[in-house]
Order: structure tokens, then C-alpha cells, then sequence
């Protein structure tokens, strides 16, 4: 299996913060490995100082879980099959979106954990990390 | 920018700890520099026990989240967009009214947590601070 | 048995913060009551971050322990009869110097904690406290 | 006083990384602000797991105790007067070399932690981050 580089994890980080920028926003912006590690993070000026846990924990559990964390707010609610998951793992799970996995040839690489806007807005962010990654690998 | 100094800390302790006597309650009360890192504080006679650690929660989640505690009471409600919010950073982020930012120059400096009463009470008592604060900057 | 007050509390703070300025240091202080729970804190400007839970945990662990931390300074060198006893309860145990209970009519009330400056600074004005309280009982 | 901006925090991780790269290590290289909160985090590709944390709370450490870690070494000694520190804070105080405060006009501003290799290497890397944050002050 391939690794996520640091080389790589920088560009990706590079990615989230212009993308940041562009829709306003100060983001806390984490990368992991496929064993849920840090590989970087950066904090933009005058981002929130509890994104930073917030965005680590999403990109933690987009690797742990082997899923998106948008897809875990609705499995997590009241009455749904995962309420309860985000107490779990010493709060680690985080159910916000803006946690989503880095798949390379079918394999789980890593993950990058956004937090800074909204859900909606730390989702697209992230996906705009996914894409890039994803044009990185075939290029 | 400004920091907070122990002298306006202690000045703004004695607000909340009369209002509170004047509203009949026995309040936790925090207050937290930039970094949410804890200043000062006081309980009551009779004030709860739990309520140590949610005041100082509460002030820390104001500076952290950069909002009023409020703010986050319908956010985090299930199906809303912030559900799960509180179990991020340890469970230290706190959803329940009653933490303020103070803010001077349009930058937060620190923060105001509140715990005793109901929201609604703790959250007046945080507001009579809060003005307090806007007072003693301007004079 | 006598309840520690937040007025008595507070005076006992005062005698901290005059006595560390008078020394030139910037302390923590913190007060708790005969549960081991913080009944009052101050950070005096400038004073390390570290302090704010070294104090606590100090003043915690001088009711927890029943006696002053500095007697666990000794206690706990590689050896000697209480090793180890400084990873118990999460940590919670500080065997630094500078923790001391408060006792009134031979029972113990609560304790102070003191963090700025070196362990012997910490207990010079740990015993300020101590000899403050007593005239206080007297009076 | 001056805020740690992440523009300079990437400056100082690029110096950290190349001294490493020079050194024929692997680092882990984290940058904290005033409050000790991370700005900016990397780890070189092969760098040890347990750096992610050890080099967090070097710079943790650095800004909380208001020294570099190497200072403590010694202090943390059986029998020297800060034995047991590195047990307080949950555990966060580091007291291997690595760690150092970042200094701007007299005040502490934020921090460096290095550790992938021995702490005297860790602590060649982190004085050149030292060096060119000073560097990067006066030019």
C-alpha cells in the first residue's frame, strides 16, 4: 500500500487553506495517516482554538471508522442505529461533517479533518482535498 | 492587543458574585484570558459543586468557539447542525448558556462562564459582566 | 465542623497575591474547601500557565492526602516508602511543595495551593496563608 | 504584544525540517502560540509515532513553564527541587530537551518542540528554529 508522504500531506494542507481563503474562512486543517496519526496541521489566523482538537478528531475518525463523519450526524441521532458512537474512544469519534477518508487504489491512506465554518462549509472544504488528492494520484 | 489583567478580572468577579447575591443564587463564576486559560475564580457559599467545572467550561467554550455558550444550546439539538458538539475536546465544550466572550477593540480577550441557577439566570448574570467589561473599557 | 467561606477565602487569597509580590513572583494561587474542591483562584499577571493546574492540584492534594505536599518530596524519591504515588488518581497528585492543609480546631478545612516560583518559594508563602488563617481563627 | 502568525510558524517549521533533513533524522516539529494552543504541526515521513505528542508538549511546555524543557532535565531529578513535575498537567510537561519558548520583544510569544531524534539533537534543531525566528524578528 502507498503512503501518505509528507510531501503530499503539505499540498493537501495547501489545498484546504486556499480553498479557506476563498470562501472566508479561518480553518483549523488536519492530515492523518492510515494508521490515524498526524502527519500536519495548521491553524489559519484567527481560527478557532477548539477546531484544533475538533479537526484532528474528524480526521482521526474518518480513518478509524473507515467513513466520512457527515455520515455519522444522522446514524448518531436519537433512535439511530449509532446513537451514542461520539462518547465512545474518549470522545474522540466526532460526528460533525468535515472528516472524510483518503482512498488510494481502493485503500484507506489517511484522512483530513476541517474546522472552521459551518459542517456544510468544513465538508466542501474537505472535499476540495479529496479531489486534489485524488487528481495527485493519478498524475 | 489589550490582555486581560488580574485587576479587571477580580473587578468583574465581584459583579457577577452581587449580582447573583442580589438574584438570591450561588454561583460558580470563571474568567479566562485569550488562550482560555483561567484567571480567576470563585463559588459561592453553597454554590454546586458540579458547577466548578462547567462555569470554567463555559468560559473556556465562549473563547474557544469564539460565541456565547447559547449560541451553541439549539445548534447542538439532534438533527441541528452542531449535534455532537459537545462531546469534542474532551467534553470540555459546553452547550448550555451562561458563557460569554469579552471582547475589546473587536478582539476577544477572555471570557466570562457562569454556573448556579438556570441558563436564563446564569446568562444574565454573564450579560451584567459583560457590560461591566464594555464600562470599564470605555472609562 | 467549620465550612471554609469564600469570605475567608478571599482574604486568604489577598495574603498570597501580597506576599508573592512582595517576593517578586507571579504566583497561582488556589483555595479549596474540605472536599478538595476549588472554592477560590487567582493568576497573577504573568504568572505560567503550568501553575493553574499545579496549584489546584497542590491545594487538592494537601485535603487528599491529609498533609502538606512537601512531606510527599521525600515520600516519593525511587526508594523510598510512597514511589509512585504521584501517577495515582490521574495525576492528581502533586508532590511538589507548596500545598498545605488549612485546619481549624483540629480538623482539616481545606488547603491552599501555591505555584510561581521555586517549591521553596511556593511554601514560604503556602505558610503566609497558613499563619494568616490561624490569626484568623483566633480573631 | 505581537501575535505568532502562521505565515511565520510555516517559516519556522520549513527551518526545523531541513536542520532535521541535514542531521539525517526524522522530526516531529510542532509550533504552539501564546496560549500554548497548536499553530502548526509535521511529521517527517519514517518520524517515531510518539513524537506527535512528545513534540506538542515540548512546546506546550515551553510557553506553560516559561523555559525550555532542557531546563527541567535536571530540575526533574530525584532529590532536586522539581522532582515529580512532569507527572502534573495530565501529564502534559515534558521535561526532555527539545522544547523552547519563542521570544519576541521580551515577551513569550510562542513555542517550538522537536523530538525524532536524541534530546541534544532535538535541541540543535529547535535552537536554529530559535535563531531564525530571531532572524526573522530584525529583518
Amino acid at each position: 500500500m502507498a503512503k501518505l508522504t509528507l510531501e503530499t500531506a503539505k499540498r493537501l494542507l495547501s489545498v484546504a487553506e486556499q480553498k479557506s481563503y476563498q470562501m472566508g474562512l479561518s480553518s483549523n486543517i488536519a492530515i492523518v495517516d492510515d494508521g490515524a496519526h498526524l502527519i500536519a496541521f495548521l491553524r489559519m489566523d484567527n481560527a478557532r482554538i477548539a477546531g484544533i482538537e475538533i479537526s484532528k478528531d474528524k480526521a482521526w475518525t474518518s480513518v478509524s471508522m473507515q467513513m466520512p463523519t457527515a455520515n455519522l450526524s444522522q446514524a448518531a441521532l436519537p433512535g439511530s442505529p449509532s446513537f451514542g458512537i461520539n462518547t465512545t474512544n474518549n470522545g474522540h469519534i466526532v460526528i460533525l461533517g468535515g472528516g472524510i477518508p483518503l482512498v488510494s487504489e481502493g485503500e484507506i491512506v489517511g484522512g483530513i479533518g476541517i474546522s472552521g465554518g459551518s459542517s456544510a462549509q468544513d465538508i466542501e472544504i474537505a472535499n476540495a482535498v479529496v479531489q486534489a488528492f485524488e487528481w495527485l494520484n493519478k498524475n
